[in-house]
């Protein structure tokens, strides 16, 4: 499990490769809900995407020998970009399986950044049997998307950015996929400033970890259904549901309407782009979170990796 | 006229107020033009546009009576805002005069930010005049939005950054309204590094400054027309004109489909919002300008003030 010195040691490694995102307070979105509301920018990741943190932290890891040995993850989406990213970052191998149907952009972007992308499996289970049965062949290390101490530690750098660029923070809402982004951030802030509260967010075609919590043990979903697809994880991991535990203090449903909303909020009124699950935090905000008067609420827009189109039909 | 020495105090001035904004490497648009792109992200200002380093250190620059008297401007846009913005933080009362035809959104925004709008006049050239009676009377400082030695001097500091971020600049693409972003950034550029090309580029709808460098005297137009709101100046200033003469090597004329592609291409390619102005250096990138192979040059994203009606039309 991640300590905060975890996340101290990581946000020292990223300074290296990153510059911390701005958070800026939005004067439309305080007016419109009566609180204080700030947006910390992940969105301009240099890939879009809060990922590139656990990914870099989680490669700043490895032996020299495991660094020659390469790296191998299953992701079509944000996570595979993060590994690439990291993994060019760093010059290590790196090999990304996807499920055969999947979005070609997103294909190329990882390309792009230098991985070797290999299509196997019809979905997102069937790629990553597919990629845990190569890694037991190949002695690459496989980079788990979210429960994984470093991975988790990273994304946990995002905290400390907040608790040094604002003071008197209340709460902060984060998006819930399989849990890492919450789990870092959650953990880091409940250690070392344990009145901040941390409210969690999920699609309510994907609330693995809302149901989890419920349940007291972990749920995993038949199938998820959502177009947040960066939150579209079936069961959260061992760690971040056991950081949920402790650190999370509600989960607040969202659906896909409510994503659609807030992406356009941000478009129009603060000429910000972000993906639903980017959104999906300020869409709590805005929906189904009941804040106090002059409450100073901090928003993660966690990436901005979004199709034509689901923005067309955010603005239409 | 600024000189260097000006910019190299106005971003003294801005540390204050402003982080410096990111200049990223594009691997996609690299991959696409052959040559070496990368991206200056004045889009995510706080007020999503570059003016806002002109209007600090405008506004830095006025006497205590001066400050006490307040400031005063026309515009309907990303000026506007600017120099609310800068009267916000130097606690400065500020007065925009916009024409009664303005756009809503933009209006509010400006209210926003705490200062006063005022409609008057059918057009820009209208609303102008009224501010300057306007000014006349209350001896408030008006605040022109390009043709002012601080406020050039203040855009220029962008040049410092991509300077401080980047070595081996090549050349560096800018757009042209007034002309007052292309005079602080040209100027700052050839004084310090004269090998590096500046190119300026404007709308075929509003080519002012193309003309006059070709006249050899300033040319106003008799009317403009673009989407490029940002970029709809009928005229370069006394200042700016000067400034362009001297250090912009040449000035590339886009057409509303080619912005309008520039915003789609940003969007999907990399994620990132940019208003038609903003989009208009990359438009030329696209399809006007032929970059040597691995030839490095840096496009200013100088902002991202778009509305959903462009923005639908750039992804339909």
């Amino acid at each position: 499990m991640p300590t905060p010195e975890d996340v101290e040691e990581a946000a020292i490694v990223l300074a290296k490769f990153l510059t911390p995102t701005p958070l800026q307070r939005s004067r439309a979105l305080s007016d419109a809900t009566g609180c204080d509301v700030h947006l910390k920018l992940e969105t301009i990741q240099p890939i879009r995407t809060f990922k590139v943190r656990g990914g870099l932290y989680k490669l700043s890891h490895l032996s020299p020998e495991a660094r020659s040995a390469g790296v191998i993850t299953a992701s079509a989406g944000n996570h595979g970009l993060g590994v690439a990213y990291a993994a060019a970052a760093f010059q290590v191998g790196a090999t990304v399986y996807v499920p055969v149907t999947a979005n070609q952009h997103k294909v190329e972007a990882i390309q792009r950044l230098g991985a070797n992308v290999v299509p196997a499996g019809a979905n997102y289970a069937e790629a990553n049997a597919a990629a845990l049965r190569a890694q037991f062949e190949s002695g690459a290390t496989f980079v788990h998307a979210y429960d994984d101490t470093h991975v988790i530690a990273g994304q946990g750098t995002i905290a400390l950015e907040l608790l040094r660029d604002l003071e008197d923070i209340d709460t902060v809402l984060v998006g819930i996929g399989g849990g890492g982004l919450i789990g870092g951030i959650g953990m880091y802030l409940k250690e070392t400033r344990p009145q901040i509260k941390v409210v969690g967010v999920e699609p309510n075609g994907a609330d693995a970890m809302y149901r989890s919590l419920q349940a007291g043990a972990i749920v995993t979903l038949d199938r998820v259904n959502t177009i947040a697809d960066g939150l579209a994880a079936s069961a959260p991991g061992l760690m971040t549901f056991d950081l949920a535990r402790r650190y999370v203090d509600e989960v607040l449903l969202v659906d896909e309407e409510e994503m659609l909303r807030a992406i356009r909020l941000l478009l129009e009124s603060e000429h910000l782009l972000a993906e639903p699950a980017g959104a999906a935090a300020l869409a709590a905000l805005m929906f189904r979170y009941r804040p106090a008067p002059n409450e100073r609420v901090v928003v993660i827009l966690s990436g901005a990796n979004v199709s034509s189109e689901v923005l067309l039909r955010a603005l239409q």
